[in-house]
């Protein structure tokens, strides 16, 4: 039986709290930075983050004067033909890659079978794919494809027992690939500890970002990653669909051979040459003709981080997934709600997720009262916070709404 | 040295057939379909076509409302979750594909690569692929990528050679890849041969549609055809680097493998399995999240084509290659122009290019003065045709413009 839930109501500590901690937030103005819709609570930036105010001007640029006038010319004039380099450039300075090592373009999925490929082929005679049983499935379907073509195998491996089988197994294995959130749980893995025990046993480390980019500092240079790919459109908020990206470690690029030899790859594209010679560097990863109206979109949206300190957002996004558990425990627990994300701050991404037998019903249920997240199938409620506009406000109104669905619906949310 | 150009000059004759033949152009009223700048004469289409008239509304709907307002829930409620079917099927109809055998998204090199691949797969025992010399360089190059990862061996062979070749080899080719247009020449070889040449011998027909779709009738399934790709760039004017398509034609359906298993090809994508289990029909050449962006201004530009007869597409272009030749000849064979594009209508594609060995500074000349064509190289001028919106007025202007600038510059154009 559904009945209207009742008006929110809330300890007055938690509200108080909530409204301390947004009044003292150092990034509050960030949120001005995107045009969220009126009476909704965004916590699905996770999968799909709002549109950055930067983008409607840029766009509209590209249609009208770039490709509307300018046309063919802009290859050139408007530097179409290095967007997917310049793109990278930016999204590499939020992952902790000096430029010139990663290269925007294509789907997460494209770019991880290039990276899947590379590192194989980077290790001849090693016969192990190894990643996480918990693993994005694209991550684990193209795992499987590589591995397939080139007669290797599989291991599904879960991060914590990676330092124990690459003691064991390490020296057959080519790449361990992994991501630094679970995107089920938000749990956040070492990605130092895990990138050197990979490298212990002679292997190369691939991350795949999406979960994490944009929602705390990366440094792929300094931990000596090997190759990484994620997607523009979670907490990079490029748009639906926007371009993924690849860094390959500088380290790699003379030696690295693309499965993909795309014709603007080519070390000379516009001779068109017979046969494939790479570009130098990162540019050989560079496949086809670029989707430039989403790239140069991606591109517009990253200004959302420009003058931004990492350091910061993560303190925040800490703060507010924090703030949310301890709302949780004190009023989603009690109508059984638990919380799966660690309470452990160092173990802990971008997101809070709770599990409950009506995950289904209720996260529709939320969305018709203002608060959008999502779930992840059987029973997980997934709430994503993205520290340049999220506020702890918002994180209390969700719960709070979540707790008057759920009494609304009764034990089991249905 | 370089003087002003006199003002255009023409034998009456000529303008005024020009005249006579746009004044009797059914299909006049459709450049009023595109946003053609001011002042230009546009004959770079068959490289990135120009702004559809359609394209700025919809994208800003899709920034504003759709990603803007209704966020996340637009993968359903504004239909971006079907958009790489749908936009496949309007591909197809301008193909002569049914409806559920073709899928807009990614890259052309991408799609090929999948193409090429997936067609090695079903012709299991067979070592060669064949492919045109003079084909694409994208298309090369991953004919050799595909061919060296699965132990294959490449075949160059001119289109004209085909049928002898296949006499002679057939039986251990699984697949020859080319296109109906010679992208240099815009010379058109006939498919309904090549195609049933390939099929004699057991092998499948692949064809690369890019310089051909949205120019001519086409009719790949009445004619057979295995697999086409293409971009929505070119003739279809879907804005730069717009997704790309392939077509498979449905009697392969169940037996597709593709190279690249990527989440949205998944047969229950939100189900998040462990496992690959590919989804019926051509929704298993889904990869990855696509562009939708760039997949929706798509989607508007071939609203260009909405009630145009691709029969009356052909006669028009065909009009305008031919008036544009005659002009040639006299005009600009005695500068030392050789046109290499065929005369007869039959093996013309929406192209003529002009031989001289200026043609990089005699092009670059062309565009200070208003005409847009391009150049391959070393000595190749390229001068596309959209029967939506080129006129003959506009061919003759272009032949004017390109005698004065090279009369101004001197025999070699330089």
């Amino acid at each position: 039986m559904t009945t209207a839930p009742a008006a929110p109501t809330a300890p007055a500590a938690l509200r108080e709290r909530a409204a301390r901690l947004d009044a003292d937030d150092p990034l509050a103005a960030l949120r001005d930075r995107f045009l969220l819709p009126p009476d909704t609570v965004y916590l699905d930036g996770n999968s799909l983050g709002p549109l950055p105010a930067a983008v409607p001007p840029v766009v509209r640029d590209v249609l009208t004067r770039q490709w509307g006038t300018d046309l063919i010319a802009s290859w050139h004039t408007n530097g179409w033909w290095e967007a997917p380099l310049r793109v990278g450039d930016a999204i590499g300075a939020l992952i902790g890659a000096a430029p010139g090592q990663t290269v925007a373009g294509d789907s997460t999925s494209v770019q991880l079978f290039t990276a899947l490929d590379a590192a194989a082929a980077l290790r001849p005679g090693r016969t192990l794919l190894v990643t996480d049983p918990e693993h994005f499935p694209t991550d684990r379907y193209l795992a499987e494809a590589v591995a397939r073509r080139r007669g290797l195998d599989v291991r599904r491996v879960p991060p914590a027992a990676l330092p124990g089988f690459l003691d064991a197994e390490g020296h057959r294995v080519a790449v361990v690939s992994y991501s630094p959130v679970d995107f089920r749980t938000g749990e956040l893995y070492d990605m130092r500890a895990l990138t050197r025990a990979a490298h212990q046993a002679g292997a190369l480390a691939l991350w795949d970002l999406c979960h994490a980019a944009g929602a705390l500092p990366l440094d792929v240079d300094s931990l000596g990653v090997d190759l990484a790919v994620g997607c523009g459109y979670k907490f990079l908020s490029g748009g639906p669909g926007a371009p993924a990206y690849l860094y390959v470690a500088r380290r790699h690029h003379a030696g690295l051979e693309t499965p993909l030899p795309g014709w603007t790859g080519h070390a000379d594209p516009f001779a068109m040459a017979p046969q494939y010679t790479p570009a130098p560097g990162v540019a050989r990863a560079r496949v086809g003709t670029p989707a430039i109206l989403s790239l140069l979109a991606l591109e517009a949206a990253l200004t959302a981080f420009d003058g931004v300190d990492l350091t910061e957002v993560r303190a925040k996004s800490l703060s507010l997934t924090g703030f949310f558990l301890r709302c949780a425990e004190e009023l989603l627990a009690p109508l059984g709600f638990t919380a799966v994300t660690p309470a452990d701050p160092g173990r802990r991404g971008s997101q809070v997720s709770l599990r409950h037998p009506g995950a289904r019903a209720l996260t529709a249920a939320l969305a018709e009262h203002g608060v959008i997240a999502d779930m992840r199938v059987p029973d997980l409620l997934r709430f994503g916070v993205n520290a340049l506009y999220t506020t702890h406000q918002e994180l209390l109104t969700a719960v709070l709404r979540l707790r008057d669905v759920a009494r609304a619906r009764g034990a089991d949310g249905s």
